[in-house]
């Protein structure tokens, strides 16, 4: 059915085939994972050309890219004119090679219309998206067990990476952007929230050196401070995110305040959003609910707001689409989408929730059932 | 200095300057990590223009690279005719869009020449590798008392990521090359030792999952079985890369002898290598002892033999130079390398010892000290 639905694109954009070696798009055209190529023409049955890595039955070895129309004429497959590469994510020395091999007459870019089409997930990726939601659920139980008097957000991060890994999690979690890095995903604590990051995550966090400067930074779990847990769930290739918001004794009124204003948002978009809702919507309504209640100057940060309140998710964390105040983008069936309003408190640090939303024919199913009150850890 | 020679090396090349935009380069250029470009000119100083992250006082702002000729212009730079990109490593579309942006009359490739620069380390980059040596070796000492019986490969690892992140991992394990993924390190157990590898990695391992195909794979950690350690060291952005080998109980003579012979490849390489001794030569050695000694068949891996013995480490764990037979690149002073001699048994599993290495002006010093016979974690 992927493959269909690529083919149905080539021939809409009067292409003769595509090539594909990104890990990312492998996986979601194969199956699998290997060095090589995986080449779709628009009629007929894709070919794995394959450098390094399993050699099925049905694959060719390959040592370089000046062999792909040897092998394709081997593979009686005529020679591609209209050629579309991922020119968005392979680099220009990898495209302009792999043009000077195949010599087609026009060359175009695969990467956005793949990224347009892994927007909608199909049973079987809704499943794994599921197992994934599963399994970061009964992760998150054990939060409560993990915090110790004293400790740092890095201890606390350490240990919350443990008990991920052994619910399963896969370890690698992926971005799309080149230069995109995160780890594992993010424990923000106090003013470690307000940290201005130089990626595209909301509420990135200083993190704890210049190499790598996102997520916690050493701040220690303190009386009166929030812990804000926006790990990422790669127990199934497709990820899950979920934020849940804990504190250490009472937080101040207005981070509780906040806290449910977020969660008034969740009520909205599970109650009002549906398959037609535009993207700019739901950020816009999310922006009025934060301004009604006096939160505007702290919805998404504060020094640094990030303009978004969602993301599409799947085989990686920042899929399409994005909530954001100019997207044109329209809600459609069998989207899955982090849905995460978030405030910045400070002094107290950051509160809200994250949820994994699958969209439904008319409406918004939650993946990701799990109390969301903010949790006292001392208490526990 | 960095800064000094990347501009000597742009005035040989003939250009005007180059534009960084990888987040390894960055660092390696500026020390800190954003998004957006680091303008360095062959003459006078560089100039950051800062997408998203921290702002200092000397750098610009910028929202779109259409931008940057008109901040040069404002710094008063003049518009350069002849740029180098990292055409290896940033998208077709992204160099594209800067060459059109820059409207350069030559633009040619930064990747490779900066790989060049970072193969030789200065006195604070090999400072930076030692703290890296120093932590992983702490960690590693640690290993005996993960150890449960009957335990799996993964469970091994995800207890062995937890020591090291305690031990002041920062978590990301950095790589050149697009489709390179690597999640912290890997346990290798068994006949797992045998799997062909998709990545350039010496004895991959299967990996638990086709999204992953690397590292451990449930393998039970049982009697007569060799366990492999062979975690990334990212305690600092510098990376030491250190492998040693446990056993469950006994094993058979052969793995003692093949590890005992990657032991005398250590010895041959700490007390012969030194400025000037071809890497191809390294290889060839190494490949001369094995099948001296009958290992020949099992040397780097048995159905899928690895062709390179190590490779340069640094801000990435894959550096240059590669110990392979067909390199022409000759060991030089600053150099830092893994070596990694190591052995496949069927039915065992891996052996052998992998050390970080710097090559100083009259040979070799370790930097990773740690005994190096196979210890048996059972009789702990």
């Amino acid at each position: 059915m992927i493959i269909n639905n690529i083919q149905q694109n080539l021939r809409l954009a009067g292409a003769d085939a595509c090539l594909i070696s990104t890990n990312v798009n492998l996986y979601y055209c194969t199956g699998r994972i290997f060095t090589g190529y995986c080449y779709i023409p628009a009629e007929g049955s894709p070919l794995c050309l394959v450098k390094a890595g399993k050699l099925n039955d049905s694959d060719f070895a390959l040592h370089k890219p000046e062999q792909i129309l040897e092998i394709l004429a081997k593979a009686a497959y005529p020679k591609p004119e209209a050629i579309l590469l991922e020119l968005g994510e392979i680099s220009w020395l990898a495209a302009e090679r792999l043009k000077a091999a195949m010599n087609p007459k026009t060359c175009g870019d695969a990467t956005a219309f793949l990224r347009q089409l892994r927007m909608f997930k199909n049973a079987d990726e809704i499943q794994q998206l599921e197992i994934s939601c599963q399994r970061h659920v009964s992760a998150y139980r054990e939060i409560p067990h993990i915090y110790q008097h004293g400790m740092s957000d890095l201890e606390f991060q350490h240990a919350m990476e443990y008990v991920m890994r052994r619910h399963g999690s896969l370890g690698v979690f992926r971005t799309f952007g080149s230069n995109m890095e995160i780890f594992a995903g993010s424990i923000l604590v106090g003013n470690n929230a307000e940290a201005e990051s130089p990626f595209d995550f909301a509420l990135g966090g200083a993190g704890q050196h210049a190499s790598l400067p996102i997520g916690a930074n050493g701040t220690t779990l303190e009386q009166g401070k929030s812990v804000m847990v926006d790990m990422g769930g790669s127990f199934t290739p497709y990820l899950s995110d979920i934020t849940r918001t804990y504190s250490i004794g009472k937080l101040c009124n207005k981070a509780y305040r906040a806290h449910q204003v977020s969660i008034d948002m969740h009520n909205w978009f599970r109650s009002e959003v549906k398959p037609g809702t535009p993207c700019a919507e739901i950020y816009g309504v999310c922006m009025k609910i934060a301004d009604q209640h006096g939160l505007a100057d702290c919805f998404m940060g504060t020094k640094h707001q990030a303009k978004f309140v969602g993301h599409g998710v799947g085989l990686q964390i920042n899929e399409l689409p994005i909530l954001t105040p100019r997207s044109d983008e329209i809600i459609a069936a069998n989207m899955t989408i982090a849905f995460e309003p978030k405030f910045v408190i400070p002094g107290v640090g950051a509160t809200g929730v994250e949820n994994t939303y699958l969209i439904t024919q008319t409406g918004v199913e939650n993946l990701s059932i799990l109390d969301e009150e903010i949790m006292d850890m001392i208490s526990d």
